[in-house]
């Protein structure tokens, strides 16, 4: 199940960055489970990484080289996580970053990798090898598509997001892909994503951008409220379009691009939700009038998290009881609930603490039988804000995680 | 579905102590879903509350009454919350207890209302008030088992424990039920919890005693990690023994007294998470070497709350990875994965942050098909430690929540 069609928008190639996708047969035989990006000279590029203690090896290593010289390739395998596999782990990510610098004369630091699927198995080094000669032959600006199905572990379908502005008379793309469906919360979840724009911006408000874009994404959702020990964000700018730059945050360009950058990253953090593992609902939490956004986040985390209200949600039930217990216990001092109104959709559900007086269960039902939802809480003692997405919990989601790896 | 068989023991009457179980129809027509409880002049009540922030109308008027005069009865009904209901709901609850006070003769405030089912609904005070005179009829002290049965929602089975021991040559009877079954988590969750004892205890030791109880089992479940808007526990003490009494923290009387109690509150607590809804496994995670306890609580919460830690249970799937994943998004600071080591039962899993060498997934997959499995962390950073108890996440899980109000 997803929501949505979850057709692909056409997808706007970006000059100096080039993917091939192969097979090597690391979990299933015949699937396309590596992909390779090729960054071309002179780009920068930033990364963020999952905050779990128990980061995977290719997350370590890939820490470490983005550090240590200006990065040229990205290295993706799904199939195996390479993560819980300790020192084997390590020397396996590093190994396979090894094979792929032989085959295009970059240094091994040169080399970012990254892994996905299951976690604890140890890494078969030899399948990427083998299947690296092919992914480099398959180099090409057109491949974003083919990438993003490559990347693809649980998920039901590719997802990419793609944009082209105008901006003192250069046309600038940005254009990415994600892939990711379960585990997804807060700080990176099991997600990646890799996204590139043609436009030249210096590394360090690169850094600042892709901040800015994954707390407006990727950090706004929840599947499950876990958390995995792969996620990583790649952002690049090739600096294709010489005429204009980001040099500094003062640059004319930094507020147009970041606004770019962000649309792309929301779209496939949306995407990555509305694929959610059984999703059959795609849920918008916003929550108004707080304090600060600490606690916005906390009410729209703990609705977007309880299993109760996922439950009803699947169930299509507008059964509002528990939305106001999920914002009760979310910890807020001295919450005054008879301030707190809740709207689904249009429809106002509850204030002063109850059901509004002008609410009937029809029209709760009217906007629960929908497949996309928005559910508003006013605390209305601040004036920060903030949204989150998120899905139901259905059958599909158990089934789904609990034959994972059966 | 439940872990376990759910047999009742034997349960001993409390002197002082006497229940009374009824029909009122509030939701479904015939059953008994109201119960009466009577304490004898004399005793002492102590009693722990929801931290929700939505707290249900009986709550709040419970605990306005117990500060105000000796608490004689406690009324209970299911079928509905009277949550979520304002001003209204305030009224309902004030009135139910009104009703029963001049059933009784005593003061209102004496009168303790509790209401557990579904939030949001206006509670229907005549039924309630026609079925009180049964009630009354009914109370007798062998009532317990019938009891533990009147106040049921969703639990599949009634919950009671009970036991005796000697002091000083007198005999000391601790008994009690409670009901529950999801939206389970610390700080009281969708539960109700009646125990009582026939030893004389000072209104100042029953406060730390219940306080030291639930710490150590209400507080330490989690089905769901809801918790909802109506939880409350109640211990009684009715001081029908009269040769030794616990006056203050060192009479010699207070420590086995608080052991027998503490020991039916776990009874208790263990009885909701075997009867958790849809569980089909009984799972203690145990973790130890933490700095403090908050650390091992908040690793233990994380493991026993992860939805797909829950998921691979159901499975029986010796999915450890999914734990080293929990663990590591505890949020823990400088947690040195390294160090961690993780038991199934008897088996070691996981050390140096990847798989024991040791390590066989038949070993693995032995414990997993149990139904009652131990999942040990030792963080091997302090000496503290506590203990959590769980459930898995399955398919009836979702069904039961999904369907809970059609």
């Amino acid at each position: 199940m997803a929501v949505g069609s979850g057709e692909l928008p056409h997808l706007h190639v970006v000059e100096g960055f080039r993917l091939g996708i192969a097979s090597a047969g690391i979990k299933t035989p015949g699937r396309r489970d590596i992909v390779v990006m090729e960054i071309a000279t002179g780009a920068n590029v930033a990364a963020v990484f999952t905050k779990n203690a128990f980061c995977a090896a290719p997350v370590q290593v890939a820490k470490q080289h983005i550090n240590l010289t200006a990065t040229r390739y990205l290295l993706v395998n799904t199939g195996n996580a390479n993560a819980g596999t300790g020192e084997q782990g390590l020397g396996s990510a590093q190994l396979s970053c090894e094979h792929l610098a032989q085959l295009t004369g970059v240094s091994r630091e040169a080399i970012l990798p990254f892994s996905t699927g299951v976690i604890g198995e140890p890494l078969n080094v030899a399948k990427i090898a083998s299947a690296l000669p092919a992914a480099i032959d398959d180099l090409s600006q057109d491949n974003w598509a083919n990438a993003a199905t490559g990347i693809m572990t649980t998920d039901t379908r590719p997802k990419a997001s793609s944009l082209q502005f105008e901006f003192a008379g250069e046309l600038i793309t940005v254009t990415g892909i994600a892939k990711g469906a379960g585990m997804i919360k807060p700080n990176m979840a099991t997600m990646l994503g890799y996204i590139a724009t043609d436009a030249a911006v210096s590394k360090a408000c690169l850094n600042l951008m892709i901040t800015e874009a994954v707390n407006q994404s990727f950090n706004r959702i929840s599947i499950d409220g876990d958390t995995s020990t792969n996620d990583c964000c790649v952002l690049v700018a090739t600096g294709a379009v010489k005429a204009v730059e980001v040099a500094d945050v003062n640059s004319p360009l930094y507020q147009p691009l970041q606004e770019a950058i962000s649309t792309i990253f929301i779209e496939l953090a949306q995407g990555l939700v509305r694929d959610g593992e059984g999703a059959s609902k795609f849920v918008t939490v916003k929550v108004a009038g707080g304090k600060d956004e600490k606690e916005c986040l906390d009410v729209a985390f703990t609705i977007a998290e309880s299993p109760l209200v996922k439950t009803a949600l699947f169930a299509s039930d507008p059964n509002w009881g528990r939305l106001l217990a999920a914002i009760g216990r979310a910890g807020l001092d001295d919450l005054d609930v008879n301030k707190v109104s809740l709207h689904l959709n249009e429809v106002l559900i509850a204030e002063k603490g109850c059901r509004a007086s002008s609410y009937t269960e029809e029209q709760g039902q009217a906007v629960m039988n929908q497949e996309e939802i928005t559910i508003s809480v006013d605390l209305d003692r601040g004036d920060q804000q903030t949204t989150v997405w998120t899905t139901d919990l259905s059958y599909d989601y158990v089934r789904i995680n609990a034959d994972y790896r059966s």
